[in-house]
């Protein structure tokens, strides 16, 4: 039988809390146990169209299901008045291989999986308590990032920088006032969003760093998820050099795709002394030994993520008894 | 608007003919062209259950769709009386990225462009007449290549040999034989298909190469559709070494997971000797040059050809209106 999500019914199920974010984390430790088989990312590029389809999968060892996440990144589909950024999964038996969901989430459960990582991320480097928290952009992930943020370091206040235009910024402010209850900045620099926060988290596509290292100061957590290609950055090379402890979800991602890629080209940083997640989740590895240290997380997104959360959503599906199925 | 269609709606809308034939041609000659941008195969093993999902796609310039193919192949699967192989295709806009069709063909595209291209190859290769041809294998693709190959070169017998189980191969013989209205003869060994045959499509998941060098003769061609992992062989690496033509889909795969791994690893036969099938399609390369030449066509399955059907499903089911939408 095979179950056919859409959308509104995957968002009437699935929503960015801390049951997911436990879900991202036992993926992450499950990936650091050696119980995850995790293939390259399939990429196909459409040159013409300035776009490209992303594949992620990630088979973990003890689940019946795998997923297999399409992930589609157009990014002249603005002149069209569409969203750059589209998805769906698939949820494959890992005991037959037969299909079992299709997840019509139009890259929804993306964005939940990867607020998650943020999250997990925060929990096991963040300083406590982190009152006042910093986020660069101010589109889609800079809202799931500060909502993960809020379930593992409650916070008061957001400082906001982002390049968007005035209107979407104050869309933000709004509706990140209303959704969580809290203060909302919008800040005259990034510099002044680093130095007046706990924690910052960048979820831009930018393609320099704009981070720098001169601003970090002790304590400082910071999460870097925007970068996914080899052009994008996030953080100059220098902030990772500098940081006391630099993490990142999957070595082979992040020094290709991520924000390692050009500190560890130049020599900056050593591979080796980067530590992955789930390492830390599973106490192997310490993260954060000293209030006074800064922390650096990339994420660069990886399969065990898409697996976990893709067959949490068909699990409540069929519980629920929401959705089609064929038989 | 994604459109989502079953196996039946697309059986009843889709059959190899030479329509699809003349698609999967199309692929190739783009692929020749380089017009196709075809990302390298995404495996995901599942060791405890003896299983992979391999995923293909191909974008073709040009074409304002792509196809993402997953493919399942569970070989402990009919311990739980279940086909080891299923599959299903995402159709995605080349133009936004979007999803545009869910094939839920449960493998059954894949079998006709893998029918097709065994077409193709014989269309380009083959000698012709052909009265007599011969298959080794009496599973789905041993009837999808006798129907392919009927479409260009018909034929009066085919000879099978084949290790599966008695009713097995009666039922393959009794099908044909009503479908194709031939004569289909249950060879007693390989040697007495190849010797009596002007075409042999080999299509078994065999370990071992079980044709030899020393059956050449005169005007035979040969495809061997059976491998598509380091694992598998179904010719020896002789006859690679001794056939005036050696010609495969894609060089990249079928010198990895098809037959040329073996003979280009111990430098029997010269990657640059052999030709890609697209090549000859467009002209760019002789193939067959005499009537007395052995001719060998590796298949490995390229995306190209996932692409071209996927495709064309999705367009003929619009027009038809067939199959379920959603906005």
């Amino acid at each position: 039988m095979i179950r056919i999500l859409g959308e509104k019914e995957i968002k009437s199920i699935v929503s960015l809390d801390l049951s997911v974010v436990e879900d991202i984390e036992t993926g992450f430790s499950e990936l650091d146990k050696g119980n995850a088989l995790v293939p390259p990312i399939m990429m196909i590029p459409v040159p013409e169209k300035n776009g490209e389809v992303d594949i992620k999968s990630a088979y973990i060892k003890g689940y019946n299901q795998l997923a297999i996440k399409v992930a589609s990144g157009f990014f002249d589909n603005s002149r069209l008045g569409l969203p750059s950024q589209s998805g769906q999964m698939l949820v494959v038996s890992a005991e037959t291989g037969f299909l079992q969901g299709v997840l019509l989430d139009n890259g929804y459960l993306t964005q939940v999986r990867t607020g998650a990582a943020g999250a997990v991320a925060a929990k096991y480097l963040a300083t406590q308590p982190a009152d006042s928290v910093g986020v660069i952009g101010s589109g889609v992930q800079a809202r799931f990032q500060m909502v993960a943020l809020m379930l593992v370091r409650p916070y008061s206040t957001i400082r906001m920088f982002s390049l968007d235009a005035e209107d979407v910024k104050d869309r933000y402010v709004h509706d990140m006032q209303q959704q969580l209850n809290v203060r909302v900045i919008k800040a005259a620099s990034i510099e002044a969003v680093v130095k007046d926060s706990a924690i910052v988290v960048t979820t831009t596509p930018a393609r320099k760093g704009f981070i720098k290292a001169k601003w970090l100061h002790p304590g400082l957590h910071i999460t870097a998820m925007g970068s996914d290609t080899e052009e994008k950055q996030e953080l100059e090379a220098d902030v990772l050099a500098a940081a006391d402890v630099v993490v990142c979800d999957l070595k082979s991602q992040s020094t290709r795709l991520g924000e390692l890629r050009r500190p560890v080209a130049q020599n900056r940083v050593a591979v080796d002394s980067v530590i992955e997640l789930g390492a830390i989740v599973n106490g192997r590895t310490p993260g954060r030994t000293d209030e006074r240290q800064t922390t650096v997380c990339d994420l660069t997104g990886v399969g065990v993520q898409d697996t976990m959360i893709a067959v949490k959503t068909l699990a409540m599906a069929e519980e629920m008894g929401v959705g089609l199925t064929i038989a």
